[in-house]
């Protein structure tokens, strides 16, 4: 598929612009935007300004949007980091797309078991390692540097362009949602379509564009035994265990396969459709690669379309860690007097956050009553999204095939992902348009996990991508 | 009881000295020794050579002993702190008492649930607020002030004095056994008697004097599913969970009720002795206000002796937490991929380590090949303790209840105790002298807890029983 010229010349300056563009990720990775943790927070906000700093020089008219306060475990109420809506040309004659990212990351030490610093990046064999360089910091700035891209080569943007960057989506996107609803008919008011900019690919060869997502819905479970730590030599066979019955209670949420145990989830996940096992066959995707690239020393399925189904199609469980217990590294002869689970469920379309509760919560408390113990218990929700998809067919999705053709030679693959976007269920529901989720990250990026990174290529690639998918947006037929 | 004049001016001279007394602990408390981070080693150092300035004054002839390295988890190799010998006298004519203490602490944190600042002393009420205020600087600069005392009012010590303080006993005393044994023939050497000055009374009125502690096996259980922590929405569903099977083994090794269920255990405990029960129902100890102190939910028996049995005859096993999970607060959607459980089981009279080490060992690979699960496990007994016994009719114990009656003017209650001591284990082996474990601290000090503290009255008390000590073991009769 032959380059259009315009496109030739955007390329060109955006690989003659490499080095700039590394810096610029460098800087975005120093800044701990750790939504998760108070001590975070200002430096969460900070990441906000420096984006809107480089989005102004661009002539995008910014906006930061407060969207209220959380209260910390230390008792302390802080302000969310605001949210960033950016506005560039309101040409009516032009489609309008908004492009989503967000601007915080996940909790990262060395001492988790990075090999380098996680918030100083190291460039090594073209892997571009820290917090962030992947999710979702290289993303977002391969989406700024496109728009550059364009005003540097004297390329009229074809598109008018809306910004929408939040600093909170690692916690489940908090406050946003009344932002996006109370935006409906003024920001999102013009919308055409909308385009996320996050996730990775399966692999690292073919791009992935996404039209299926799970939700989830985060559980905390708490066990309290004593209204202290007590220590386990002098009170140890006096008072009844917190942690003992915690890892009962979680330990009978799943059975050795990860089939979830609370059987009544699976009675409202959609059966298969007649061909629908073949999608999954066909989609680039290496079992035994996978399964060396995370280091699994097994896999829940050996079969291909098996392992995407029941990572993309089904419900699954996973247990986060132990609030209130003794988590560090050595020895503490302690009782926990107050420990609490975390797990997260992530559901799948038909299935809503009310029912998967209640399932776990009567599910917990039989399960309670059966055990008999004089601890106490409480189970909350504490967050919760709904599954999404869309029709792959859509010319949105058709347009963006195009783009990627352009990039990377091949077409993407069509796929559901396991994750969850909040955001997307929440702009779908508030502005009912067509939404896409488009990778820039390989496989092996190791979002979430220790040793981060983005491979310079598709760092490189992904800021093309983003300039190819607004020029062919533009050229969709109404 | 009749006070010896030679003993009344002493404690009319400690009664004088209590402010300089805080000021001492309060200095002592914001020493931040705690032995198990890597981070403090050298604060812990300093406090070995801050309580070494303090005897070197009352002309204590010290010396710091190295005795070896660690690797801590990040790689390094790090010196222990050193041991400090100290001795005082050398008259043949005198009895040779051995002072036991250690300078370390548990790790604290205001987060933690702290009041104050666990490393700053607030003084609230006649209490004395501070990690390790009561476990064990208080207790240790009792028994320096003690010895200063009898300087300061011009009363002959009538003992030679052999001070023993370590700076590792939080871990376990690592490192103390080899010195021990090097030192048999040379520090020991004239050694009569030695006494352990660490723990706490069961109440808050009547003094504890310990004859018997349990021993201690501390386990590491490790499950691995895969070399890196994963993402919980993109690979939820395609691995094993190592926190599913790791809960599930952990909550495997004891029942609702705090019993073992690797039953085999129970055999090696030896039966009640004739009239065993009635020494447990005549000590000084109400199961309802201890429940309260703990705030504990309720407690394991309802019976005062069946559950002091319980917590010092039998073995108990205690979950004390997870390495490796998202312990902290806050979301973090990870599947956790590699976890260690850490428990220990107190021992008592009759039972091994490496019996206990076998059992569990065995029991949870059984378990572990009945579930069939593909992940790894790995089972370490990373360190133990052997449990200790004395008779409570030793003419060592009898004079240390006559200092008790002069100070807190009744006897001390003659008890076992849940906790464990390596060090006694070692001294007994090696020394086999007469051994007295007395306490110092209240029973509501919350030692190794949140807002552990010292009663000010406690402190000063202790002061003047480690000189009533000295003073009526210097008078017993060969």
């Amino acid at each position: 598929m032959e380059v259009p010229t315009a496109l030739e010349e955007l390329f060109k300056y955006i690989d003659k612009n490499t080095s700039r563009y590394i810096e610029t990720l460098r800087e975005a990775v120093a800044i701990r935007s750790v939504s998760s943790l108070e001590e975070c927070r200002e430096e969460t906000c900070k990441m906000v300004n420096w984006t809107a700093g480089h989005l102004r020089k661009l002539g995008v008219e910014v906006c930061l949007k407060e969207i209220g306060t959380q209260v910390f475990p230390s008792g302390n109420e802080v302000k969310f980091p605001p949210v960033l809506l950016g506005t560039l040309g309101n040409d009516p004659k032009k489609k309008t797309i908004c492009i989503y990212g967000h601007l915080d990351v996940q909790p990262a030490l060395k001492d988790d078991g990075w090999n380098t610093e996680p918030f100083e990046m190291a460039e090594c064999d073209g892997r571009l390692y820290g917090r962030g360089a992947a999710d979702d910091k290289g993303p977002v700035l391969a989406c700024i540097q496109a728009i550059e891209a364009f005003q540097a080569v004297h390329v009229e943007l074809p598109v008018n362009i809306k910004i929408l960057f939040e600093a909170m989506e690692e916690c489940g996107s908090l406050g946003l949602e009344g932002l996006v609803t109370s935006e409906k008919d003024s920001f999102f008011k013009d919308v055409d379509y909308i385009c996320i900019c996050d996730g990775s690919w399966l692999g690292k060869d073919t791009p992935c564009i996404v039209y299926g997502l799970r939700g989830c819905c985060f559980f905390r479970l708490t066990v309290e035994c004593a209204s202290q730590d007590l220590h386990s030599g002098v009170h140890g066979g006096m008072v009844h265990e917190a942690m003992a019955d915690l890892t009962y209670l979680l330990s009978s949420l799943t059975d050795k396969d990860g089939r979830l145990l609370i059987t009544d989830i699976y009675n409202s996940v959609p059966p298969l459709h007649a061909g629908e096992q073949d999608i999954y066959t066909n989609i680039d995707f290496d079992t035994s690669v996978y399964g060396n690239d995370i280091g699994a020393v097994k896999l829940l399925r050996q079969d291909k379309a098996d392992l995407l189904l029941n990572g993309w199609r089904y419900p699954s469980l996973s247990i986060h860690g132990i609030e209130g217990a003794h988590g560090e590294f050595g020895l503490k002869c302690v009782i926990p007097g107050k420990v609490t689970g975390k797990f997260s469920i992530r559901i799948v379309e038909n299935q809503s956050p009310e029912e998967v509760k209640k399932l776990v919560t009567d599910y917990l408390t039989k399960k309670w009553q059966e055990r008999g113990s004089a601890t106490r218990i409480m189970v909350t929700m504490t967050a919760s999204a709904l599954p999404w998809h869309e029709d792959p067919h859509h010319p949105h999705y058709l347009a963006t095939q195009k783009a990627t053709k352009y990039i990377y030679k091949k077409d993407g693959d069509l796929i559901r992902a396991g994750g969850t976007m909040p955001i997307i269920t929440t702009l779908k529901k508030i502005t009912g348009k067509n939404i896409i989720n488009v990778a820039l990250s390989a496989g092996d990026d190791n979002i979430h996990a220790q040793n981060e990174k983005i491979d310079k290529n598709n760092y490189i690639s992904g800021t093309k991508f983003m300039a190819a998918y607004l020029y062919e947006v533009s050229r969709i037929e109404k």
